[in-house]
């Protein structure tokens, strides 16, 4: 039976079955965490040959002659654009390859727009008075940190099962201060979204006031399908840009951080030759180049895109009974109560769990009180504020099976307390 | 006989010697080149074993339990700080171990100035009106080249083998537009000069007009000693700034570019407990962590400071022979001519070539039509702008011995051809 349902007695009943069990949890003494977007320790584990493929001079040597183990190349050995290039579908030509962080590159992105410009801009834009930033949410919290961390105004779009609310996009950006987008296009953080076809041709046929305008691609969860039966297909941007001239209005990002070693992979960053043109001449101040032999190491070890692509389904293997038990859990747990309802993501790292409005806080604190971490409730929202107090994002690929499940269900008797705490206060007070 | 003492016969004599000299190169079809501050492949090849050290998952694992191959940690593991602190003197806690390139911090921290100001600073730096940044020259291009690339004035301060010319730096800190200033402390780049205890100190002391102002202490070639008997000693800037309460004033960066692997290698920042406060927190901001498997990498090889240290040992008998080429042939081709005079460092990675002035460039020239690449004439100043046109740097360590000779007698035959042009204009025209 819904809560909304439910006689207070009804409810009355219920909390305090849920509170008994609540004082199980708490007395188990838990510390779980479902708050980290961090592969599981078996995940890493298949990767661990990688460590062997590299284990001589000789080893270090591209195809082209060029020592990995010495200076020179500022934006990638060739072999590395091949891979990224080939599992991507962008020409080598658009790639730069990047040091271990694709957050990195988006970070210094930004800065450099602030501080030189961006290929056929106005200026840095840090001399055009107030900057925006497009924030689809619930989103991901280290987006929207690094533009507030560097003086933008985040102004919320929301996001639905196709992407951001198109509408509003087209919208604001017809405000000059608005100087670009974040997007995690594929299997969104935290919701697990997919872009449609729509939503991608609308963003490339976007028409900003500004010629600073942005879109950042970040392509976290490019090929990081759950199950072998139903994947997303996400439109290439830029395609769909050329078709219109508007490649330049694209910083595209991506690494292998959940596919290799999560901070000791290579990331990169996608451009039109103009942007590149801009951004690389920066970019040879601020470093001589980034580390090769990661790279070639890379590329020794996946061999090419397939290689990378066998991987993917390794770790799907690992993840998705992992997602399952959530899946099954949440069921479980929330079936026929109208206390939350959640996303299905085909791929990716998360699960968007959102409870009845103003339950989430109240969740949260519950949950910490009982040992299990939950990603801060607000995070995913621009300012740390989900207006609607709602949103939790699910991370299932760290904890084991048996914590996992355990923490589940420690999250599902937390979220029914708030709930019922809630249809408590509105209906029955 | 010196040219300045020659008779206008004696010098159209062997003005003639030396143009048959120098034909002769030019008709061997060269390629060489004495610009890049590059480890010779030997050397690279001395590290190779590095590779192989970690193979397993569990090689990957730290001390205190964090595994190296997941997310987790900012500013380095704590084996790696500890390796940093024992080979450079400094405490563990003052350490932040980055990427792979040092130049990659400086720029960072000059960025990270501009935006967010500096701790106990007037606030970022790029609302404080006109910049202006001391560079001591010759020095390092890369330096100067961060510096104007972010819109500061360089202000060139003349270079001595005690270090900067204090006086000129004491006066010129004055003002509160100097921002800081660049230091290569030890084997200075190009002369490879080692600031003097009263350098060191006298920079310990500064009083800057301005709150803002930090030193940037490059300490490139902090233990790139190239004999076994001689050795030049730079004191702690730390120790001398804790005397006078003004560590907060330096910026201390390091790396194993030249140790291990260039561009692979592990590059640290050092700094007071005041300074990291304010620069962990946006660090947080631009990147989840560096490469920790790198990090592990080079601990697991080399073992402790000592393990360092030994390496150097054999890294300087690799390097030390091509710097007594150099030094034989200045030698065979300047004794008694007065065309050139050059720095006999005790380590580092260059020499200080000074022809008479207004030659260099004409040497440059006459240089690169024989096939020998030169470091750019001028790119040891800032702007570029070399006023006696005299400075040409040597950078002996790429070429093989049989290069390395030839192209130092290339160079030798050139620089003295522009010295005779020189006499023959100024005084018998």
């Amino acid at each position: 039976m819904e809560y909304a349902s439910m006689s207070k007695e009804q409810l009355l009943d219920l909390q305090e079955k849920l509170q008994k069990q609540y004082q199980e949890y708490c007395n188990m003494g838990l510390n779980l965490d479902l708050s980290r977007g961090k592969p599981g320790r078996d995940q890493v584990d298949l990767c661990n040959d990688m460590l062997k493929v590299v284990q001589t001079g000789e080893d270090c040597i591209c195809s082209n002659g060029l020592d990995c183990r010495n200076y020179g190349v500022l934006d990638g050995i060739p072999e590395a654009k091949r891979l990224f290039a080939d599992l991507l579908g962008i020409p080598e030509a658009n790639i730069l390859v990047g040091g271990n962080s694709s957050l990195n590159l988006m970070y210094d992105s930004v800065v450099r727009a602030l501080i030189y410009g961006v290929y056929g801009g106005n200026g840095p834009w840090s001399r055009q008075g107030k900057l925006k930033f497009l924030c689809p949410a619930p989103g991901y919290d280290r987006h929207f940190a690094i533009t507030e961390s560097l003086g933008f105004e985040l102004i919320t779009v929301g996001m639905t099962e196709s992407g951001p609310d198109m509408d509003a996009v087209e919208a604001l950006v017809r405000d000059p201060a608005v100087k670009g987008i974040w997007c995690c296009p594929k299997y969104s953080n935290p919701d697990g979204y997919t872009y449609s076809d729509e939503t991608v041709r609308r963003l490339a046929n976007l028409k900003p006031a500004s010629r600073d305008f942005r879109i950042f691609w970040d392509n976290a969860y490019a090929v990081h399908d759950l199950y072998e039966d139903r994947h997303d297909e996400l439109l290439d941007i830029f395609t769909e840009c050329k078709k219109v001239g508007s490649e330049d209005m694209v910083y595209y990002f991506a690494s292998t951080s959940k596919i290799s070693f999560p901070g000791s992979g290579v990331a990169i960053m996608a451009a039109s030759e103009n942007n590149l043109r801009q951004i690389k001449p920066v970019m040879n101040i601020q470093t001589i180049g980034h580390d090769k032999i990661n790279q070639i190491r890379h590329v020794k070890y996946f061999g090419n895109a397939d290689g990378i692509r066998r991987r993917m389904k390794e770790l799907a293997a690992l993840i998705r009974p992992k997602f399952d038990i959530a899946f099954r859990v949440l069921e479980e747990e929330f079936a026929g109560t109208g206390a939350a309802r959640w996303t299905r993501p085909n791929g990716g790292y998360f699960i968007g769990l959102y409870t009845s409005d103003g339950c989430a806080k109240h969740a949260y604190q519950l949950a910490k009180k009982a040992g299990v971490v939950l990603t801060t409730v607000g995070a995913t929202y621009p300012y740390g504020n989900d207006l609607r107090d709602s949103n939790i994002r699910i991370a299932p690929t760290f904890p084991s099976h048996e914590d996992l499940e355990l923490a589940m269900h420690v999250l599902g008797t937390c979220v029914k307390l708030a709930a019922i705490e809630k249809q408590l206060i509105i209906r029955f007070s």
